[in-house]
């Protein structure tokens, strides 16, 4: 018995925004000090460390639960199953929905139950429900059908990404540039088959402060109201707290499914930030003392931005639909899925396809 | 191998409200018209079929991750184990936190990982996240640990059930004198032992618009600022649907424990609305074509108000801590924990002491 994602999804955004669209923003660093840099450096540094050259944002009338309904709707015709089949559906999120133009977050219902009525769903078996777990959301959202199918729970489950981070955006903080919309779905489902999920490894971190480093915090522009609230990094601490960490849980999880690196085709980890990603990886190259191979990161940031949950499930989705930056995966081959975010949760998954 | 409650935690939020505090409230319907009857009426109207003599709501300082680790901490005490060796921390929520005063919800980092960090666990290994799933989230949160335990990927979880509604209320609507702050929370784990959970049944329905029951909407008040929202229900929906589906879920999860409802000590039903629940667990016992036993049901609606996730934990706690109303529970006994809420979601879980 295996654990296959037989069907992927995901949405592009259509509101594409360029760096040039962020020249005339007035920049404030966390203390409230006006960025004494020119924009255009500003932005340069940022393309230059993050990979990002432009990012997509849902329309004004979408929430996270309609972008995800879209993305749902291809990776259900792409499993070829019928939906009423379904066990689950678990919607990974950070904000979930937003009217555009307010700032309350919508947790009731979930946004997984309004995915299944835009689905259309009506068996009353298909659980829906919302995990919040920062950017690994998705990741451990696979986890979790992962349980329910060892379990005997559940046979087929619908996992989701979706967010729209831009609804969340202090735009006098230059983090503002790094994130964007998007939603990724996978079908999983257990199959008499080989390969699938090998090995798991999900892991939080408190005790040193790391529930901190990402967090809702108010504008960096002193005047705006306080009590109004954005999402806001601490991206040194972030950046290093990812870089001694992720690598090492990496290998810990690629040793656990008993794979030689040698073997593993593709990377596909959160999009977070191009450099930090290169970073991570050909650390987790070092531990087995090789170097990176070239065409074993797959990275879409620099056009989609960091959509939060949404980039691994989308990255994996057109890497399978449309072999995304010429990469490719076959029958047989190891990829692991990794993520990194707010909590501070780190997660992955080795993966035969 | 049994999945067992080993240690129980609830808190009472310090702020006491009476039915008297509304009395100068000003009531408007879903459409904007002021509420008619003079606010005495209104008031004893409400108390006949809600039960509700008064609700508690946690302290101005406090956010709903406090009193969540205030619940967290009794329950490990309770449990005698080393918190260290926890390898979940689920946390069911509508709304998490929220500074008084604003109507921002924050849900970054997840209130698991705040949770876990205000008591101190270090161990990286103790995964914790969020779940959204309406009122019925915490009894969900413990079908999730059963996942997990059953699948072999934990042996110790601790599941809250917090919440503090009492920030996310418009005072001009008369739903608003049901809901209530609370947190309550359990450790579950694998042991040599009989009993245990015996079996579980949950639910999402969505075919009929059954997502719009409980939602979250504008002020009845139309002179408010539209894009400020609330807690809201289409109370008369919510009633004939729990009726309606609450008793079938209850008798299909006990018949698959394949208990005589003879042996039944208590039903812990979500504490949403005292005649309800009666109504619930009556037709619940007719469908057996039996009466309902006059010590089954467990109430602390009258004091401590609707706190959501929190009910069935905090009522659970009550019973096996101090006796609450007269009811006991002693090894052996067979009870049901039972909810119905936003999304709409339905569960229940057969668990013998």
């Amino acid at each position: 018995m295996a654990i296959k994602i037989t069907g992927t999804g995901s949405i592009t955004p259509s509101q594409t925004f360029s760096n040039t669209s962020f020249l005339q923003h007035d920049f404030f660093d966390a203390n409230g000090e006006s960025i004494p840099d020119e924009n255009k450096n500003v932005i340069e540094k940022f393309q230059a460390i993050t990979g990002i050259e432009q990012r997509k944002y849902a329309e004004k009338g979408q929430l996270c639960s309609d972008i995800a309904s879209v993305a749902a709707t291809k990776a259900i015709e792409v499993a070829k199953i019928d939906p009423e089949t379904l066990d689950y559906i678990i919607v990974a999120h950070n904000v979930g929905d937003i009217i555009q133009g307010t700032h309350q977050i919508d947790n009731i219902p979930s946004v997984a139950s309004k995915v299944k009525a835009n689905l259309g769903i009506k068996a009353p078996s298909c659980v829906a429900y919302d995990i919040l777990f920062g950017c690994p959301g998705w990741v451990e959202g696979v986890i979790q059908a992962k349980a329910f199918i060892k379990a005997k729970m559940a046979k087929k489950c619908l996992v989701i990404g979706t967010d729209t981070l831009s609804r969340v955006l202090d735009d006098k903080d230059r983090d503002s540039m790094i994130f964007a919309d998007g939603a990724g779905a996978t079908v999983i489902e257990e199959k008499e088959a080989s390969g699938g999920i090998l090995s798991h490894k999900t892991m939080t971190f408190t005790a040193e402060g790391e529930a901190d480093y990402i967090f809702y915090g108010p504008s960096n522009d002193l005047h705006e109201d306080r009590h109004t609230r954005y999402i806001k990094m601490q991206g040194r601490k972030v950046y290093e707290f990812a870089l001694l960490n992720v690598p090492k849980a990496l290998k810990s999880c690629l040793d656990e499914a008993d794979v030689p690196i040698e073997n593993l085709k593709k990377v596909s980890i959160h999009q977070a930030n191009q450099k930090m990603d290169e970073a991570i990886v050909s650390r987790f190259y070092r531990l087995y003392k090789q170097k990176m191979p070239e065409d074993v990161l797959p990275m879409n940031i620099q056009h989609f931005g960091n959509s939060s949950v949404a980039t691994v499930p989308t990255l994996f989705d057109l890497v399978l639909q449309s072999n995304y930056g010429g990469h490719s995966l076959k029958e047989g081959d190891v990829i692991i899925f990794a993520s990194v975010g707010a909590g501070m949760n780190i997660n992955a998954i080795v993966y035969q396809m």
